[in-house]
């Protein structure tokens, strides 16, 4: 009989049985993850013990899951499903600033500072001289637009991983750009870190042969009234770890140069232009 | 640079970053996973909310897995991804039994009974005579085949899902054929169950307009010294669920008609042919 379950039709068996009332989108979506689910299976012809497998892994990483710990968001990010969906979410036109993950350590709400204040305020690390514009895409400063930004601390550590050992909103803060878009700030040079790498996660980059660092980065979220909101990071040129990021949120356009600043009061300089895109009339 | 990250070549950015060592079988699991993992996101441009409605999915099936619950199974079998597994490792000649799926209410070592005797140790249900052969591919009959049977009762629950009420062992049983391959038992007619759907499988099931019920059918693992073992079902004919069973398990060739038996002991007889293949010299 047709209708039973056979290997060579397995997901019309499934699909077929999807029955109203089902959302138009919820179809759609069931019907392609069943269809790529079961062509992962059928091309590889995966074992009962591969099988047994990833039912453990799977029971693994959601019981490692807590408030403080997300183990499936970051088995999205490893394997480059977070970036897919944010790149496909946010495509933009050339010269438009990309965006990429947004991280697990935002905090709303950061404290709204001056142009030129600090946000490191233990004063620990190599202090930098954070500064560019925000623009649109005619070149056009951005009046009133909000740069949040935030970053590690020299150990590689956000304050919300170290609440006792660094003081509340360390590294962290809002800017609001004034008529000609500048923004300026004063922060320190971010380092490179490992993603958690002690649970299932962990156990698959190590069976991949792969590692669980970050590139240094600075976080930025920019948001401006009638605009896109940007959520990326800006990356240190030369990180030892820019072509291998763990989680895949490098591009080309967002690596940064920081220069040395003999005659100022930071050991660095960091350049960055932000452009963004108006939205939509449907957002 | 050709090494980062975009959305047209997402899966093979996240696969270039395997690297030695790494086992050839978990590399080509791994590409093909990701590949359509990522074919079905580009398929139905996964958006931010859906993509995290799916992170809290997978989080609470983790979460709800017990040493008495296992969510992921669940999930597997009602994706049909367990029968598509259970279908690819068992391919057998036409005219062999099938197999299906092996469920969750197996217990090892059942009691060693009689031909003849009764699995229904309770006394309660509808009585039935169970009988037939085990056979070779021709028609041959299987000496010293063991036949592990068991179902659940009148209420639908097994006895370890209701070990304060049923006597352990109650409708279970091991039988080993003798010259003539026969094998006859009495049992009850099984009847249909539900699957465990008060977690997110069955949210999963009711917005996909399914229900959670398995159509009524016996369990059966045959074993034979020198043939593939068997993991199967026999259906009960007619039942409600024959072309809807939540798990995908049946068959046109497992199902079985149960006849009246006005002159016997029990209320219904129920025939059925086990037909075993040899051990490929390679297993
Ligand atoms: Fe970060
Ligand atoms: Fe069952």
């Amino acid at each position: 009989m047709s209708d039973f379950f056979s290997e060579a039709r397995s997901a019309q068996a499934v699909n077929g049985r999807m029955a109203e009332p089902v959302s138009p989108r919820l179809r759609q979506i069931m019907t392609s993850l069943v269809e790529h689910l079961h062509g992962f299976i059928r091309e590889v012809e995966l074992s009962e013990a591969e099988w047994q497998q990833a039912i453990d892994f799977l029971t693994r990483t959601g019981q490692i899951c807590s408030p403080e710990r997300q183990e499936f968001i970051l088995l999205s990010d490893t394997l480059g499903v977070s970036m897919l969906v944010d790149a496909i979410n946010h495509r933009r036109p050339p010269g438009a600033t990309e965006n990429t993950v947004f991280g697990p350590f935002h905090v709303a709400n950061a404290p709204l500072r001056q142009m030129g204040d600090t946000i490191s305020l233990d004063g620990k690390g190599e202090s930098c001289l954070f500064r560019g514009r925000v623009l649109d895409l005619d070149g056009q400063p951005i009046a009133g637009a909000m740069l949040d930004v935030w970053s590690d601390n020299e150990d590689g550590y956000y304050d919300v991983q170290q609440p006792q050992s660094q003081p509340r909103w360390n590294n962290r803060g809002r800017f609001i750009t004034g008529a000609d878009g500048r923004y300026t700030f004063r922060g320190v040079r971010p380092v490179s870190y490992p993603i958690p790498d002690d649970g299932p996660v962990g156990m698959m980059l190590a069976a991949l042969g792969r590692h669980p660092w970050r590139p240094a980065h600075t976080h930025f979220m920019l948001t401006a009234p009638g605009y896109q909101r940007i959520v990326t990071h800006t990356f240190v040129a030369g990180d030892n770890y820019l072509t291998s990021d763990a989680v895949f949120g490098v591009k080309a356009s967002l690596i940064q140069h920081f220069e040395p600043n003999p005659r100022g009061d930071t050991l660095w300089t960091a350049d960055f232009d932000f452009v963004m895109t108006t939205q939509s009339p449907y957002c």
